[in-house]
């Protein structure tokens, strides 16, 4: 692995994101501009649109989902910015990490001083059904697809080598949605901004109001184990081990570190990019372990110095509940196969040792695939600010880390973010 | 504009084209492989696949075009390079150039030493009527897809307004098809390496063979005026205005400027880079030249401190006769409305002042989309090298220029080329 320093430092001094949720009325540039016009109220000391010299746009298939490819254009034209060099960058679901990693690119050699990195998806205009094939796109379709995955199927067969290696049971999985839930209802962008708990309230209350008998769950995981109110979409995985399907979109505006200060006295300084691809997974010797991830953690602790018992909060790609706890284990924060007991202890929790998810995750928060990378750096942006409300962190966030994925690991992309007082 | 240098300097120091065509046997996996085999026999002193470091990949929509996304790292994977970082880069037709801007970008903020750079596109497995759908994709499916446009049909406005303002012909356009086609003819990994001439000879002995009776054209342009030998497509434009449907990849090794005379004595430099986006041809207030081939083109000079009047020979996107005429004017070789002139008066042919498309061009090479901005390259590094066998060009090439163009203009990008002796 060969890892460079940085030509030039890089700050993110803005951000904007759109509500996650499921719209019959908002296309792909509605979403955008939604997110965009929330990014330009976050610039503490104002920006000119005139300023953006270029976008990086992550976006997994405006194509498949919309019929529209050449987004990036379209996207910078509908923001007011039809001239500028706009381009789209496709790694599945670590569109927006890779996205993010070509405007840190740009800024740090020197080609722009100042960027707008953008992530967007509509996926809810097709049917569900219609979406899990869409997303199989992402797998290999000469070998995986044809067998009969989807990627639920993908990720339960991580989940059950992790099981069979390290003694997992399903229900571990289970801490994970829990909390990433509880994250989510205090996040007014998520999705699903609603406990576990609360969820199960609504459905009594609507079961009642049908006239239906009512059922008593003792406790949240008495819910989760009943494959009524849970049901199994790819054994282990239940429906709340699953990300859902999201519309969203999010940016971000990248300086030039020495020229953040025109545009804040607080911004948040993106310090090691690293970026790995593997092969699909039925091409790896072992899947309870993302190789690329492991590899693009390495490369973006090296170029920032740090390692991860440096890190104070990390935002992972939850795409499915097993993979935050590969994530927090591929990451360095626990050794592997202890991912799952951390999470059942409360450590990735807001009030514990390394809060992991605190927007609520892909889980809660929602996963408009391509824009999920982007929206990471929200979070990332607001809890080193002190800005996220109720969900704000004790303490100081000096510094924080985003992982995002793409299909089962074929793309991982890590950056590490640094705070300065 | 903001235009600054390139950090460091970059060289290409290896090629590799697939044959260009219809394959019914070949995924994009086959011709991207093609390609890179290829590009192992031309580096003159070896090179190392351990050494490659990175791959930005131009695809225009693998996702529409065979069902399969996040194409990077399984193109990576394919050619034995699993765990390099890989993305992939759609701007439409403009994939390809943008793939090179990515890893010039790369390689001049010193991120990267060796990356390769790719272009691949399937086409043919869809029916034609598909594929027009889908490379209609790249237009602006809200407002000018539901308005009836195809891109023949856009290219056919495009077209009108150029010959209502210059008094240009429909049948001035036949002499960059004629051109193209000569070209092509001696370019051994094109789709229609015939001449046009040749063409005609064929129809007739096929028609001959079905006993039908023989058509008497007099010369190339009696054919091309034909309405049964070459329909109209989209008046003014007919089947011979318009680039074929082509599978194909093409392949860049590309290296820092300093490193170059590890892999070579004999490299092209790549001292300039442009490129710029626009409205959707519907906002547009001109329709006869590319305000974003102009821009990119001025950052792209201004970036190599180079003139047009410099230039020896460019490879431009001739997706359609009328664009290569609007391309040769954008690029600043002739004024605004003698583009159609020039060529008729055979100043882009080969023995010509400025030869324009040396390789056939979209036109006769073939156009798979994602992969003609990396092809474009292909060419001019043989030119420069002296390795263009019966198409080789009299005299040096120093300077040379690529341009590659998404949809009607909304993306545009180009380099420029150094060779030094």
């Amino acid at each position: 692995m060969t890892v460079r320093k940085l030509g030039r430092g890089v700050a993110v001094v803005g951000v904007g994101i759109s509500k996650f949720g499921a719209f019959t009325d908002k296309t792909s540039r509605d979403l955008f501009v939604e997110a965009y016009l929330e990014l330009r109220t976050t610039v503490d000391k104002g920006m000119e649109p005139a300023a953006i010299e270029a976008l990086y746009l992550g976006n997994f298939s405006s194509d498949l989902f919309e019929g529209q490819g050449h987004t990036a254009p379209i996207m910078a034209d509908a923001v007011g910015l039809p001239q500028i060099p706009a381009m789209r960058v496709e790694d599945a679901c670590a569109s927006g990490g890779i996205a993010l990693r070509q405007g840190v690119m740009a800024v740090a050699s020197g080609m722009h001083d100042v960027v707008l990195v953008g992530g967007v998806e509509r996926m809810t205009r097709l049917p569900t059904a219609q979406v899990t094939d869409t997303l199989g796109a992402a797998a290999d379709v000469l070998y995986e697809i044809p067998a009969g995955f989807t990627f639920p199927g993908l990720y339960a067969a991580i989940a059950t080598a992790y099981m069979h290696k390290y003694g997992m049971a399903p229900e571990h999985l289970m801490n994970v949605a829990l909390k990433n839930h509880e994250n989510g209802a205090l996040n007014p962008k998520a999705q699903f901004g609603v406990t576990i708990p609360d969820w199960m309230q609504g459905r009594i209350t609507a079961a009642q109001r049908k006239g239906k008998p009512v059922p008593t769950w003792a406790d949240p995981m008495e819910f989760l184990h009943d494959d009524a109110a849970n049901p199994m979409v790819a054994w282990p995985l239940r429906l709340f081990d699953c990300s859902p399907v999201t519309d969203g979109a999010a940016c971000l505006l990248l300086v030039d570190a020495e020229r953040a200060h025109e545009y804040t006295d607080n911004p948040v300084y993106i310090i090691g990019s690293g970026h790995a691809s593997d092969a699909p997974l039925h091409g790896r010797a072992d899947m309870t372990t993302l190789g690329a991830a492991r590899s693009a953690a390495a490369a973006a602790y090296a170029q920032s110095g740090v390692s991860a018992a440096d890190i104070r909060m990390a935002e992972v790609h939850d795409c499915f509940t097993i993979a935050e706890v590969i994530a927090t284990e591929d990451l360095g924060f626990f050794a592997p196969g202890t991912g799952f007991k951390a999470a059942e202890d409360g450590v990735t929790a807001r009030d514990g040792a390394r809060p992991i998810n605190t927007s609520g995750g892909l889980k809660a928060k929602g996963h408009p695939v391509g824009a999920s990378g982007v929206a990471q750096v929200v979070e990332v942006f607001k809890q080193m600010r002190r800005e996220a409300g109720p969900r704000q962190l004790q303490g100081d966030v000096p510094l924080a880390v985003t992982h995002n994925v793409g299909a089962t690991g074929s793309t991982c992309v890590v950056h590490v973010y640094e705070r300065r007082d």
